[in-house]
């Protein structure tokens, strides 16, 4: 509210030097190790422009976050997608392959955590940069914040728009080697976080309580959704994000997600092998699972009875 | 501030929906004619990696707006500057050569205005597209607006940094032909307006006559500030635009700026051929503006009497 004023006649600080110190306190850095951008998204961005050379490659798994590919045709890059089976379980990757690899953990759709030794281990061995896409990280166990630190070649990147519940906001931040920050310094726009943003951001870093608040609700609650999904058949998959990754028994998923649209509520569902038997319920609030409960109990949608 | 509320968890309209109509009532256009950006700094980014091949060129005037080098180098586009003499008066340039070019009118740093005639043929002729960078031009007696609805391979482009005293909001945007915009759409980042830009911005526009009053104050104080220096001595250039490009009897430019520096009195000294004789004041409010006059009043700095 303070920065809704005058000051939005000045430019915004270009370096975002407040909250880049901000966010080095939290994570124990020196604020040459962190990068901010308008958006996790501007960041990856910036990555396929400073990282990839123009006959380059860019690795993700497949099913994770679908802008990498976009991201990846923008650029004109070499698409390295390596596919995950129905579980979205580690398949330890050839490291040898991408200019650029973008990892999703916790994965998404999924909401499937890889243990940082794995993590670690692809690092080491791989021949390019890998950037550690943490946006959900802060309702899963464990992160790998600790690898900016140790590995040159990794950035981990962390994003306001979950835990913080601020996606209207566009902040997001990368942590790692210097060289690697200094690189998407050179490349980004000048003024690519405004006033408001840093202003915003700021406020909510300072305020871990609220977002781990936010969190203990939202994990809460994730529990209990989990725990309903499976009793009325529901195959739920362990998730350490802020969504299920779900296969229902019956009616199909897409189904399903057409019966639920009907009703306004909105899942999503990703259409192909392995993803298109499931839906992918963001965890709302008390009343918002309430309603999706309840729609689920309805004759029409009911799951209970595997279908012959 | 209505915006800096509960609905920061969403996410930004990705197309600036609002504000794009707005845009496009404000110029009598369409809305798909109409681009949003973070900042037109962006918009010139988008627009050299979505109008120039890999080995492409880039071209501008030299002296303009210097970002455009940089921007060339980042996309590692052949560079092609126009000199200017030292009245930047229009230099004819050969149409035939750049995949863009970047024609900022007014002109920057001299706040010249060039003849829509003379920008029309020149946009006519050009074998790329041409984005004619209007940032200044609400403080000019005519603009290129129409050449946006007239020409296919014109983009205009305008700043909320300027006229409507918002550089730290970060919002400009660009009119022309649907096909660049277009593009521009294709390659942008999905969210690249915030929700607080966008509703600070579309406050701003829907308010002209708050920038109007704006415009009128700073040029009736660039009047005043342009006869008061003539008056000193100075060689004061007919300026368009919120600054005044004007050269010094002595002490010689860059002395001055020292000078005025020490004071707390900050204006822009670009060194070089021609650019170097001269200072760019930018337009203040009344009190800095005398706070100006009374420094160059001092007999240290007297501008009075030419050197012997």
């Amino acid at each position: 509210m303070e920065a809704a004023a005058d000051t939005l006649r000045l430019y915004p600080d270009p370096l975002c030097g407040k909250l880049r110190e901000t966010v080095a306190g939290l994570h124990g850095v020196t604020s040459d190790r962190v990068f901010f951008g308008n958006g996790s998204d501007e960041i990856l961005a910036l990555c396929t422009r400073a990282f990839v050379e123009d006959d380059g490659s860019i690795g993700f798994f497949d099913p994770s976050y679908s802008l990498y590919r976009t991201l990846a045709q923008i650029r004109n890059a070499k698409i390295q997608a390596i596919a995950l089976d129905a579980d979205c379980a580690w398949p330890a990757p050839d490291p040898e392959t991408a200019d650029l690899f973008l990892l999703t953990n916790p994965n998404a759709p999924s909401g499937r955590l890889y243990p940082e030794a794995q993590v670690e281990d692809f690092c080491r061995r791989a021949r390019g940069v890998v950037v550690i896409d943490e946006a959900y990280v802060d309702f899963a166990a464990a992160h790998c914040m600790d690898l900016a630190q140790r590995l040159p070649n990794v950035l981990v990147m962390r994003s306001l728009s979950k835990s913080y519940s601020l996606a209207g906001l566009r902040a997001g931040y990368a942590v790692g080697n210097p060289d690697l920050i200094a690189a998407l310094f050179k490349i980004k726009d000048s003024y690519n976080v405004n006033r408001l943003t840093q202003a915003a951001a700021l406020a909510a870093l300072r305020d871990q309580a609220h977002m781990l608040d936010n969190v203990r609700r939202i994990k809460a609650t994730r529990q209990k959704l989990a725990a309903e999904l499976t009793a009325m058949g529901f195959q739920v998959h362990p998730s350490e994000a802020n969504f299920l990754w779900v296969k229902p028994a019956r009616p199909a998923a897409q189904r399903l997600y057409e019966l639920l649209k009907d009703r306004k509520i909105l899942v999503r569902y990703f259409p192909g092998t392995g993803t298109g038997e499931h839906l992918r319920i963001t965890i709302g609030n008390e009343e918002q699972t309430e309603r999706l409960l309840a729609a689920l109990r309805a004759p029409e949608l009911d799951n209970s009875t595997p279908m012959s």
